[in-house]
């Protein structure tokens, strides 16, 4: 695998989040010898053209991370039939100042769990849109949308639903092979 | 115009935000004895469900004042093709907890400012899906993205295209025609 | 119900759609007293500009009727996440020619079958898409997405699931409402 | 350029397409040695299910003609805020039958020409949307919206305006510099 490091990050903000589980579990699924790091974008400040010139320590550290990884993959829920704010917010700290977009021409997987039938799809799109802008270089398949997620973790936040995991598992397979292709 | 009441918020949160002038313009073009009242959203936390029975009272405020209006304008830039991060936060705040949707039923207009060639149109559809959950019924036409506004205002920040404001009127109109409509 | 008129289209061109299906289960859910015809848009030429004035009877008659409907019901089934050609193509061939779009201020809904899990969802998001274009006014809610078609109809073709039946109702009122409502 | 082949389809129906004017200007601005072939999407049938085993020749030469390709060139109007209904079914049609995705795994780029200011903005996201069902691996930059087009081609349909052919020949460059890494 080749030193190959991929960065996580998202998950809604409260503590018993299902995508954060998801980014826990990928680390349990993720191919062998593959550097997997999970960043924290909780205390993130909103993102203000007059200040991006002085992010805190907090999001430059964030932002190296990302520019340093291979591979990008993002745990997102849906919040209104698309992307969450603070996570957008996130995005956006990292994508700028200009002509210092943190991600430019970085695979991305995206895993979304939720409670409902659709499970994260929407804001999913929609991130494929803002990757586009990104150049980001997102895996097509398989989609991982983990539906009715109250029934697929156990009490400690650990995906017991086989199926899920499987696609999981393959999910990051790919990403972990895009990223060493485009490394060459 | 029977007592109408329109809020609006939205910007970017730098200064000099074209998309606040936006919001500014549209006081000085509403139709005539509607109430029209500009909310910030510039201190919002971030939406946290753990927190969701604990708001500050700004965003409490936030939420009752867009319950009591009869419509809604929102001015979003785009950031990275898709709504920035804390405007989307403050929509998902407003949104939440469940059973307590402010936006329910209301209607909604939007306009956008950039200095590029969209100006904004990709995450107007985007903001589009999300009323769909929020269950809010946006205008349809026109439909306002103010491209190269770096030269349609003035040092004042007042709109000083002729042709951008004829669209902002009919837009303003047309909210109001449907907020009075469905009032009834 | 005043004499409110709804019409349908939709469905895949094959025999045994499980949209076509939903188009007659429609006429059996319909709120009493409703008029509701079912429009074929089987045989259909491929919309040309250059023909746009010299369009056959059956897309003339098409025309009309949903012109001279109070609101209109699709069925759409989902081809790679998107609108199926076909039914794109009526739609297009019924927005034209230019100052000349019959779905112009009329209500819609959408019903979407399908044997796979999410059920036509992203081929209803775009068609809201073209409906802000078209300046038609979509029901928000419910959203009726038929899962696992095969396991809903019985042998007839008609809706064995009582779940999905109540959203059909609860969606062609709100439908019927909202014609009512415009048509004042 | 290693024999690679690039394969283009789209363009309106009528005779005087801008889309069908920016295929043949790819032919002239395609990098030397490559192998451009534009395929002809204008007899074909409706998509049907149960025809899916009996398509025409031209249907299914259109098919092979993209397998056997190392990338695909679109050029697509915007019908409605979306893909026109002719077009789509070009893609339904080379979709299928399932099992048999001729798209898969392609490398592909879009342009787009109108009369408008948006210009097929609308309607290459929405493409963008099925790439990932048809698993194809879309070129993110530059994107190629020529607006405006009546100001932008001469009398014999060639473009005259430099900032867009230097546009496309860039978009060109990276299809076939990623239908090259791909092949490898």
């Amino acid at each position: 695998m080749e030193n190959i490091k991929i960065v996580g990050f998202g998950g809604s903000l409260r503590k018993e989040s299902y995508n954060k589980y998801l980014l826990k579990e990928a680390k349990r699924l993720m191919p062998e010898n593959v550097h997997f790091e999970i960043l924290s974008i909780d205390d993130f400040p909103m993102y203000n053209q007059d200040l991006e010139n002085n992010y805190p320590e907090n999001v430059r550290a964030f932002k190296d991370k990302i520019k340093n990884s291979d591979g990008i993959l993002i745990a997102t829920p849906e919040y209104n039939y698309s992307i969450p704010g603070f996570l957008k917010n996130a995005i956006d700290l990292a994508s700028r100042p200009y002509g210092d977009n943190s991600f430019d021409g970085k695979p991305v997987a995206m895993v979304s769990a939720s409670i409902g039938m659709i499970g994260g799809a929407r804001a999913q799109y929609q991130l494929r849109q803002s990757f586009v802008f990104l150049n980001m270089l997102p895996v097509n398949k398989p989609e991982v949308f983990v539906t009715f997620a109250q029934n697929k973790f156990d009490e400690n936040g650990n995906l017991k639903d086989d199926m899920t995991k499987k696609f999981m598992k393959e999910l990051l397979n790919n990403l972990v092979n895009l990223s060493i292709q485009l490394k060459k």
